[in-house]
């Protein structure tokens, strides 16, 4: 069985062997942590993004800086191939642990999680755990922990803090962008989970996402990268689903590929950051469903149908990107 | 000289090195031949495939996944370059040899062919022949050879058994759509050759090509994949060719690029299936001119001129991949 | 602080250990200069060209061959991206050393240069210069160089000659025009120079630029490969520029991104090398701010704006490559 945290410290090594060229931080504390600092107090950057989205992934997708065409400009994107979209995108990638630690809030991510097990339902839906002696972590911050919430990191899960590896990246980053872009595949994998979709029936997953410029601050930044995905996030899996209940079942599928867009969203339409002030930037009045590629091909491997649902939508991207022409 | 078997032998050893990853088996037959699945029973991949397409282009081809618009939606593809397009297409890549004994079926491509010589007239025209003591083969088929046609295979290539090293994949199958659209420079090669043009002139090449979904059995997933190329593939040569005739020398490679894209063909313009099925499946009735890139652009060294023909038909790819639009 | 030098090194190393798959050519001088042919009198090739490309830009740049898309027709193209614009481009690749001994006659570019400092000016706006004992250069010529040149050069640059290596490409070659493609972020930046921004606020870049076929003689190829970033080379540049001066640094960030594109030149709208021949052959008549990205896009990090101008112009560049449909 593949653990996740030993393949996700492959590349948080890498990332220690080649600091200075990707611009990063490093700080090993008194407790025997290591952290990287990926863009808070460093400039980090695009190779930086790269290296935090391969440990994101656990090192199980091919990761690729490409360029997307939005019309009258081009801007960098993601693209990325994944024959472990479950344990890539589920089991490590998902942003599904809240670190808060006394002031110090953090959104994680990443091959520890698999250890700590946030959420749990989710690694019982998968049936995976990983039981390494170390722990690599992504932390969506503005700010470097500390050595109490290091601690607090290692015990939920179950090592020693000198066994506990940290990346740190600010969301109004440059490596920032690129993680967050390169979270396209599980971004449609969430949504289908969120459906009630039998996700381990996911084989392959493949996707193109624009990164975002920095925007403006943390939360601007949130908008902008999310709507990478939401509007011009082009993603394609191959699911082994059809066999088990033949016609009936690929009329259930269809449904799925249908609601999975954005664009079935009550929220669609214009940048997500203005959503959420319209929302008095309070999460629970956002539709959740936004959330979601805008665009998703399935093809079913045993049946040999394709399905495609939403479509790209490059002018609200550029309206969330503020881009202007001069 | 470059043995293509010994480049093709490395990336078999990363293969064995990286089997959990690329979720391929790997057996060892008594007789000391070494056979990796990559589709057959495995699940294989995206990544699977693109080393088996390694191997069949003896490593001598820089091959990359990326993704290709068909307008409504995008879909996985290959790109790939290479400065040994005779080698590692000719000698190497090209399906030229039936593998059948008893009830075993398998199209066999890469290296162990320049070991083999199937075609002998092929590696005439190229003066190749590899002298390596282990061999390397890509078998195309649903099923996994057994000992006693390994041992058959061994014997063509004048290798012991223990050397030998097969890779099978099957057509319907993500590492045999991908190892299959990474035919697009081989095929573009293949049809000049039909038409008598001087292969060993064609010193790069580069192209893109999509990757065909899983549509159904071998068959149809044979056409489906071959219409990538048909339809979708575009192809790009630097050739060594001009100062050989001058003008005369020019207007007739003029004359070659214009005759290689499959619009040229009678059978252009619906699903390569479809084609077959009307021929009764029966391949004898199929122009073989259809195999070939729908947009071909050569670039003539010498002179410096560049001429381009065929253009790609997204509509005719859609049809044959089936893709229902929900 | 990075070695450009030492970088390129590593590169160059690559390229001997390798030289067979690149179709180089490796000559040891008598004292003890190290000079690779990729193109001269050997083939060299797409991946000789990458190679010549990461040497130039001290291995501080992911450069991947891509495609572009010129609307009837695709040709191989350049994509890449740097987290050290300044010093890969400025430092390293700008080709601002014209390395003549008597006849002889060479463009020089590459690590070397932050040794020789060719021209001081740029080294001391940039505040860098190398102090490796080795120094690698590449030289945009037809010719290699003799003992005596490599002698000059590696006095020019105080080290030993047998401490100097030395990469040879011509114009006119497959080589040639990728790494002349690879050019794209250093001619913005090279462009903005010129106009007097503050380069050094340059932190990370990425473009996408095709690359020219071989159309003729050097003076004709210098024309196309130069044409392929003024009428198709697409940039994108993040700055760390606007908290200095608020507003009006904003202002004048505008202004900068406005005058950048090559549409701004009197000479724009003609391949180069047409507007080169009106003007007898004579630079001094053509416009320099023609050298210039077709677009270019910048995002700045602290102000979170992103300014965009220019377009690109397929039509023309088509024209220049002399593309004949058929």
């Amino acid at each position: 069985m593949i653990s996740v945290n030993e393949y996700g410290l492959g590349v948080f090594e890498e990332m220690l062997d080649n600091s200075e060229e990707l611009q990063v931080g490093i700080s090993e504390f008194e407790n025997g942590t290591t952290v990287i600092d990926a863009g808070v107090e460093e400039e980090g950057g695009f190779e930086a993004g790269l290296c935090v989205a391969r440990i994101c992934m656990a090192d199980l997708a091919d990761i690729r800086l490409t360029t997307f065409d939005l019309g009258k400009l081009v801007v960098p994107a993601v693209e990325l191939s994944t024959d472990y979209p479950v344990l890539a995108c589920m089991a490590s990638q998902f942003a599904g642990w809240r670190v808060k630690v006394k002031k110090y809030f953090g959104m994680g991510s990443g091959p520890a999680r698999a250890l700590s097990l946030n959420p749990r339902e989710l690694y019982d839906k998968i049936m995976y755990a990983d039981e390494a002696d170390e722990a690599v972590l992504v932390l969506e911050s503005d700010a470097l922990p500390d050595e109490e919430v290091t601690a607090k990191i290692a015990a939920d899960c179950r090592v020693e803090p000198e066994d506990l590896y940290i990346v740190v990246v600010p969301t109004a980053s440059v490596a920032g962008s690129v993680q967050i872009s390169a979270r396209g595949i599980e971004t449609g994998i969430h949504k289908l989970e969120s459906l009630d979709f039998d996700i381990n029936t996911i084989k392959h997953g493949h996707g193109i996402i624009p990164i975002s410029p920095v925007v403006g601050d943390d939360v601007k930044c949130m908008g902008s990268t999310n709507d990478c995905i939401i509007y011009c996030g082009r993603m394609y899996y191959a699911v082994d689903y059809g066999n088990r209940d033949g016609n009936e079942g690929l009329a259930e599928l269809k449904e799925f590929v249908k609601s999975v867009p954005s664009l079935n969203s009550r929220d669609y339409g214009k940048p997500f950051y203005t959503t959420f002030k319209e929302a008095g930037f309070d999460f629970f009045k956002v539709d959740a469903g936004m959330f979601a590629p805008a665009e998703i091909t399935v093809n079913e491997l045993n049946s040999g149908k394709t399905f495609t649902s939403g479509r790209i939508n490059p002018e609200v991207l550029l309206e969330s990107f503020g881009v202007e022409t001069v």
